[in-house]
């Protein structure tokens, strides 16, 4: 399933073996990952973004893939991640189908695709993981990290594990546990996927292919990245033409389901199914509360960093921007110059994707002051 | 399929035919209603109750059905709505399967069951029905016309087309037009049932059922119907018991996880697909605006009514709250003395089904000044 991986990734091979928080090892499991800039020869001026679930390394354009990347407005000369001053690092999780070793990946103990023999996935591992490739490019300490969506529970299991491994973090639309309302979500995409008579347990192959487990799955994904606000400035209650509609009576009407549907199928065969539950469940697991004794604040004051912003668009149904006013009130309790920004964006969580306007000052005026 | 129906509902036959907005026809159709206290010598003292998509007529306990309806805290002697004073009737709407004629009834023509060849049903043919039992009912005109959800868009249509025939009204969690996040949820629901291979077209039966398809579509309405803050607060990150689980690596592990269980278990034999996807449709095409050249205030502002209360919980996603401002705000140009009040229930759209706290005294208040 090479069509999942953007060219020009560089690889990290991760010590083997290679041990997963929940149990099990990996061998000779690799990390791919991208880099912009150039590091400092004392190496200070790191900064590593650890992404959400369907994200590939490719965060922008580089000598190794010109293509535009997922974050393209945010990194490069003169840009809010200004790559004229920093050396960016964006690593693709562990557990991913986009270059990192995965349940789509071969086991290289066995000569199989791992699928659901691939061990259990936490966030954690994930953390790991990114943590090693900082080491093996030489950097003792990362000038910032920054983490979005389920990188934002990355990046504070990175600071947790590895203390010191950053001077400054920026968790964006992140959270420090998943609660009900997005596990209910990621739930009910699971089962989608699960109950897709071609998912198979997990055995599915190119020709037959949970194809509309995961169209559910990215359409109720889609639903709740965005907002209802933005959506009825865009499409309103407007229909499609007639040409675009079909003589099925419960079929597309509005372009919103028309929408959707185009999300779907950009997604549908570009993410592998398998890694789309180990990551899905991984954000359900996730909960710094473990690290003391069930008390999420106290999780976040063990983190250990100078300075921290944690921000977040008002209109996020998924990672609700109350949990980004607690990851700088706990981090500020660990003894961090933190602050809390909540944005007025309409697009949900999805924001920081798209709304440039707003995250990028935000962005750009922190890492100035790094 | 008689399971769906509750006992002791009356029946009322509908004009043969029975026109239908979108075209077609029904013969020999009904609809199933229920009715609490007397009405006075002058019919003066009607309250008419048009529900949501799935309750049936059953609101509360009465003489023909003594078990608990789905609205007992609210109807009865001495209760908000109360029934020493009010003659209260609450009818099943039209398309539904619990009692009246819809998708999974007998057409009486072919002498087969309806399925995918009922007529195209809209929200303004559910109102005329219920028009007609409260004509046939010898009822002028309504005390209050109350409306729950998709009975917000019932009552507006019933007062619309109807002109005259209620007093005041109370929508409750209600919407003018259907906007494009709950388009986008009530699609991927219906989604989910048509993609579910034993739905095959509607032709399923008790055998071949489309049980997982609406498992999904249940799930995912009742994640809308709810709000992440109650959740949080009910279910937090607590995990269920390991003799509540099963060997399944993605299969149930968190309280929330096994409350939306519950909930499809207890829906997806008694709410018939088809009728669902039926009633699902007809709320997508719910628009005021297309009586005003599409401007949905003025379509609001076509409606004749002295009093008017439009409430909402503040938590609701499906149905936000600034839709009941927005038909408060419609009704006042319109002439009526309308109030909105949006309440911080927190249990989102299906506030009304459990915070008696709040909604109570609210309807109370209002009904008492009627």
């Amino acid at each position: 399933m090479s069509e999942f991986i953007p060219p020009g990734s560089l690889y990290h091979l991760l010590p083997s073996p290679f041990p997963m928080k929940r149990g099990g090892s990996l061998q000779g499991a690799h990390v791919a990952y991208e880099t912009w800039g150039r590091l400092d020869a004392d190496a200070g001026n790191a900064v590593l973004i650890v992404t959400g679930l369907s994200p590939n390394a490719h965060a922008a354009a580089n000598a190794g893939n010109p293509e535009t990347g997922w974050w393209e407005a945010m990194i490069g000369a003169g840009k809010p991640i200004d790559t004229d001053r920093w050396f960016v690092i964006c690593v693709n999780s562990l557990g991913s189908c986009k270059g990192s070793t995965g349940p789509a990946s071969i086991d290289t103990v066995t000569g199989a695709l791992y699928r659901l023999d691939f061990p259990e996935l936490s966030i954690e591992d994930i953390a790991d993981a990114a943590a090693d490739v900082v080491r093996a490019l030489g950097i003792g300490q990362l000038a910032c990290l920054i983490g979005n969506s389920m990188g934002g529970m990355t990046a504070l299991a990175l600071l947790l594990r590895h203390p010191g491994i950053a001077r400054s973090h920026i968790n964006i639309s992140g959270s420090a546990q998943a609660l009900p309302f997005s596990i209910a979500i990621r739930s009910l995409q699971r089962e989608a996927i699960r109950l897709d008579p071609n998912w198979n347990g997990g055995h599915y192959d190119e020709q037959r292919y949970p194809e509309s487990g995961m169209r559910m799955a990215r359409k109720l994904g889609v639903i709740t990245y965005r907002s209802a606000l933005e959506w009825d400035g865009r499409f309103g209650r407007v229909r499609l033409d007639s040409d675009q509609t079909d003589e099925d009576p419960f079929g597309l009407e509005f372009q919103v389901e028309s929408y959707l549907e185009g999300h779907a199928r950009r997604f549908v065969r570009f993410f592998d199914p398998n890694c789309y539950l180990y990551l899905s469940r991984s954000m359900d697991w996730f909960d710094l509360a473990e690290y003391a004794d069930g008390d999420v604040m106290a999780g976040l004051a063990l983190i250990t960093v100078e300075r921290a912003l944690a921000i977040g668009a008002n209109t996020d149904i998924l990672f609700p921007v109350q949990q980004q006013q607690q990851i700088a009130d706990g981090l500020r309790a660990g003894g961090a110059d933190a602050q809390f920004l909540g944005l007025d964006s309409p697009q949900g969580h999805d924001a920081f994707l798209v709304d440039f306007a707003r995250f990028g000052p935000a962005i750009r005026g922190f890492l100035d002051l790094s």
